[in-house]
């Protein structure tokens, strides 16, 4: 019954994190009761996603115009303090919480087969090369800020053993954060305490 | 610290109904890490929200190109029994229960201000001039399907009135939903029970 573009746009939202069929449902009524004009300022935020690229540093998301993303091109972070986190939304979350003053590397999402991608596995290379480049082969340190599971356990062991003679201290987010929980979802305080206990 | 482009998104569909800064920026990160096509798919759903128009009969959504929505040009639906909604979610909700078999009104969302307002009146109108011309003066029931407020107890009043010589019955949603509580969230039972016990 209802119009096939109307239709269509339910489908796509309906399958993104945090929508569901009802929630894309009333998204898509809210936006047919726009103007025009909003409409119109919906649309150009979806043509500007074009204009966004990886950090070549860090591989958050960046501006396609700049060289590096806003993090990794502020000369106030101490870039010799590397936070390694799964996801943007866990960068933002650390971020938020106002405890840490270094700089990030998105692994890219753990997936839930229990493997380390070979995706996953070219960024460390990748970050021992930075770290050979850009801090003469020693950072001061690589805290692993990763949600708790058994996946993460594994990278974490093995980012201990392969960076061992490229940072000063190799550490992870300490308790605070619940087994099983997301890091996306932490309150502040709780982020700074797994930031003070880190070991 | 985000690019301009994902701030703008984040800014726009944070104020949308349901999601917050939170799950717009959840949802910022998960499009731009989107293929290119995928990207292609969702600017064109924004796209085709230009082709969508208002039923010139009830005000419900429609295809531009078509001359009635899907509910008004049915003729396996009792156009004699017209049921009259606030919102598109709220008709979408009696829809899907699958105990309405009449048509719809919509009679837009009634404000906080507890003021029927004049484009709402103006519609009411429009419905008066919709039964004298293509029911000959004479509705076999009209349902008030608001939500229960003190604003919808006005409103179904005021209906009352002003109808009461153009339709056989006036009746309302009868209990079933809790006062206060949303028709948009009410479960099919619920809004089953609300249709039997209409009075």
């Amino acid at each position: 019954m209802l119009p096939q573009a109307l239709q269509k746009f339910i489908n796509v939202f309906s399958k993104m994190p945090g929508l569901g069929p009802r929630a894309a449902t009333r998204l898509a009524f809210y936006i047919s009761n726009l103007e025009r004009e909003k409409l119109a300022v919906i649309a150009a935020a979806f043509e500007n996603f074009k204009k966004l690229n990886r950090c070549k540093k860090c591989f958050f998301i960046k501006d396609d115009s700049l060289p590096l993303c806003g993090f990794c091109a502020d000369k106030s972070r101490n870039q010799k303090i590397i936070a390694i986190t799964e996801k943007e939304t866990d960068l933002i979350s650390l971020e938020k919480s106002g405890y840490f003053k270094g700089v990030y590397f998105l692994i890219g999402e753990l997936n839930d087969k229990d493997v380390i991608e070979s995706s996953q596995k070219m960024r460390l290379q990748y970050l021992k090369n930075r770290i050979k480049n850009e801090l003469g082969g020693q950072a001061d340190e690589i805290i692993v800020a990763l949600s708790p599971t058994s996946l993460s356990d594994i990278l974490y062991e093995m980012i201990k053993d392969e960076f061992k003679n490229l940072a000063g201290t190799i550490s992870r987010l300490g308790r605070g954060i619940p087994t099983g929980g997301e890091i996306e979802f932490a309150d502040e305080e709780t982020l700074k305490n797994a930031l003070d206990r880190r070991s």
